[in-house]
C-alpha cells in the first residue's frame, strides 16, 4: 500500500526549558514521512523547499523509503523557518518567527507516479492546498486524513469547511476542536465536528492522551507518562505519521484498527519528543517501536470481571 | 471485610456554569460511604456533625449499611460548611465561605466495634488526626490509604511526613503531586513521593483520568469522556470510595486488583459528577454500575499483535 504525504518540510529554532537549538530540520511533512516510513513504504511526499535545505537530509529521507518526486526545490528562496518558546508545562509555547518564504509559492502538485495511492495524509497547510490536492487524484484514496489548526478557522473558515467534507478522520488537538465547534464539552464538540464532515474525529491531548471518535463510539489511548517531554515540537505530526503507517501497512480501515493505529501513533509520539527535533525519531529501530507499543499495552491493560 | 472511613460530613453550597445550589450534603467521608457502600457492608464512618445536619441523611446511609457508631453529634454546634464557585473549565475553583463549626472539635475516637477493620481510607483532613486514627487502631488494617491536599503541605508539613510512612496508598490530584515532591515531572514527582513512604501512588487528574504508580510499574485509567460536567464536588472522594470498596470487597490488594479499582473509583466518579452533590450516587443501582464499568472496558480495550 502507498502513503501521500502533504507538509511543510522546514527549518525550526526552539527553545525549551531543557535546552534551545540553532535552526534544525521541522515541517509536519518531515515528521509524518520519519514516522510512517518505519511501517509503510513509499511514503510520496508533496512539499516546497528552498535552496537551504540539506541534500543530506533528503538522501536521509530517501534512503527510508521516501518518495521526494513531488518535493519542489526552490533555488532563489529560503525554506520556511519557525522560531518558538515553550512554557514549563510544555503545552503552551509562543512563536518568536514565522519566516513563510517558499510556503508563499507552494502549489502542490500530484505527479502520475503518485495516482493510485491508497492514503492520504494532509498536514496541516492552508485549506485551498488540502482541497487541489485531494482534487489531482483521480481515484479517491481509501482514506483521507487532514490535520488543521487554529490559524485557518480563524482566517479561512469557508474553504476549511468545504475540505471536511471531503475527507474521512480529521486530526485536532482539544483547544482546537472547540474552537472548531463552538462547544467547550469534548464530547459535544466531537459530535458537531463529525456532522461537518469527516466521519472519525481525532482529538490529541498532548501529555493527556487522545480520543478517536466515531458515531456514538469513542476510544481513548493515554500518552506515555514520561520522565521528561524534552520538546514537543512535531509530536502531533509524528503521531499522525505512525497512524498513516499503521494504516497503511495493514490496509484496513476498520474502527478495530484505528484504534491500534491511534497506541501506534502514540508510541511514536512518545519518542519524538525525547530530543530535540526528530533526531530521536532518525535513531529509533524496529525493537525500540515494538517495546514501547509494549508498554502501551501494560499501561492500560487491566482484566475485570463483572458479576 | 470491613472498611473504616475517616472524613467529613457537612453541608456545601455550590455554584457551576450549569447552575447553583443552597446548601446541600456534602463531605468527603460523604461520598466516600455512598460510593464504598455499593460493594462493602458495613462502612465504618469516623466524622462528626452538628445538630443541623439532617436525621434522614443519617438514616439514609445507615440503611446502605453505612455504621455511624462513630460519627460525632455536636448539639451546640454547627456542620462543617463550604461554598465554592466552579470556573468555566470545572478544574478550577473559587472556595467562597469555608466555615470549619464542628471540626474544630473533631477528635477522632475508634470505638471497639471498629478494631479489626481490614481497611482504612483516611479522606483530606489534619495529617495529626490522620495520624490518631491510625494509632487507635490495635491490628494494623491490610491496606491504609489517604488523602491529602496542598493546604497540609503549607500549614503542616513535618506531621504529614509522618503520616506518609505509615500509610500504603497516597491519593492526591496532580498538582499536589507536583507541590508534594517540587518536581514538575509527574513521573519524577511519583519517585519522590513513594521514597516518602506509601508504595503505592494514585494521581487524579481529574477529565483526564488517573495514574497508578507502584515501584516501576505504572497503570493508566482514563476518565469517561461525559458530554456535561454537571458538578465536580466530591468526584475524588466518590473516586476514593469506589477504590476502597471495590479491594474491600474482594479482599485482593495486588498490582493487578488495584487496577480494577481504580476503573470502579472511575466509574464512580462519572456518576457523581452528573448531578449537584451525593445526588446522582444516592439514585444509581448495580445494573447502572455494571454498565458504567463496561463503557469503560471498550473505552480503553484494544487488541495489539506485535510483529
Amino acid at each position: 500500500m502507498s502513503l501521500i504525504v502533504v507538509g511543510t518540510m522546514a527549518f525550526d529554532a526552539i527553545e525549551t526549558p531543557f535546552g534551545k537549538t540553532d535552526k534544525i530540520i521541522g515541517g509536519s511533512g518531515t515528521y509524518v514521512a520519519y514516522a510512517a516510513s518505519n511501517f509503510v513504504k513509499p511514503v510520496k511526499q508533496v512539499s516546497i523547499v528552498g535552496y537551504d535545505f540539506p541534500k543530506e537530509e533528503m538522501d536521509n529521507l530517501t534512503s527510508r523509503g521516501v518518495d521526494l518526486e513531488a518535493v519542489e526545490i526552490k533555488q532563489d528562496k529560503k525554506s520556511f523557518f519557525w522560531s518558538g518558546k515553550y512554557h514549563l508545562d510544555m503545552n503552551t509555547r509562543d512563536s518568536l518567527v514565522t519566516d513563510l518564504n517558499v510556503l508563499l509559492d507552494f502549489n502542490p502538485q500530484i505527479p502520475d507516479s503518485y495516482q493510485g495511492a491508497e492514503y492520504l495524509m494532509l498536514g496541516n497547510l492552508d485549506p485551498k492546498l488540502q482541497k487541489q490536492v485531494i482534487e489531482q487524484l483521480k481515484v479517491r484514496p481509501k482514506l483521507i486524513v487532514m490535520d488543521t489548526m487554529n490559524f485557518w478557522m480563524e482566517i479561512a473558515m469557508p474553504q476549511l469547511e468545504e475540505v471536511l467534507k471531503m475527507v474521512d478522520v480529521l486530526m485536532v488537538n482539544d483547544s482546537e476542536a472547540r474552537q472548531l465547534s463552538g462547544e467547550f464539552s469534548i464530547v459535544k464538540a466531537a459530535k458537531k465536528i463529525m456532522a461537518m464532515g469527516p466521519k472519525y474525529l481525532i482529538i490529541k491531548k498532548g501529555e493527556h492522551g487522545a480520543l478517536l471518535f466515531h458515531e456514538n463510539q469513542v476510544f481513548f489511548a493515554p500518552a506515555l507518562p514520561l520522565e521528561e517531554v524534552f520538546d514537543p515540537t512535531g509530536a502531533g505530526d509524528t503521531f499522525a505519521g505512525g497512524f498513516m503507517g499503521h494504516i497503511a501497512k495493514t490496509n484496513d480501515i476498520s474502527f478495530e484498527n484505528m484504534k491500534r493505529a491511534i497506541i501506534v501513533g502514540s508510541a511514536m509520539a512518545s519518542f519524538c519528543v525525547e530530543k530535540f527535533g526528530p533526531e530521536r525519531l532518525r535513531e529509533i529501530t524496529k525493537a525500540d517501536i515494538d517495546a514501547r507499543i509494549q508498554q502501551f499495552v501494560d499501561l492500560v491493560n487491566f482484566d475485570i470481571v463483572i458479576n
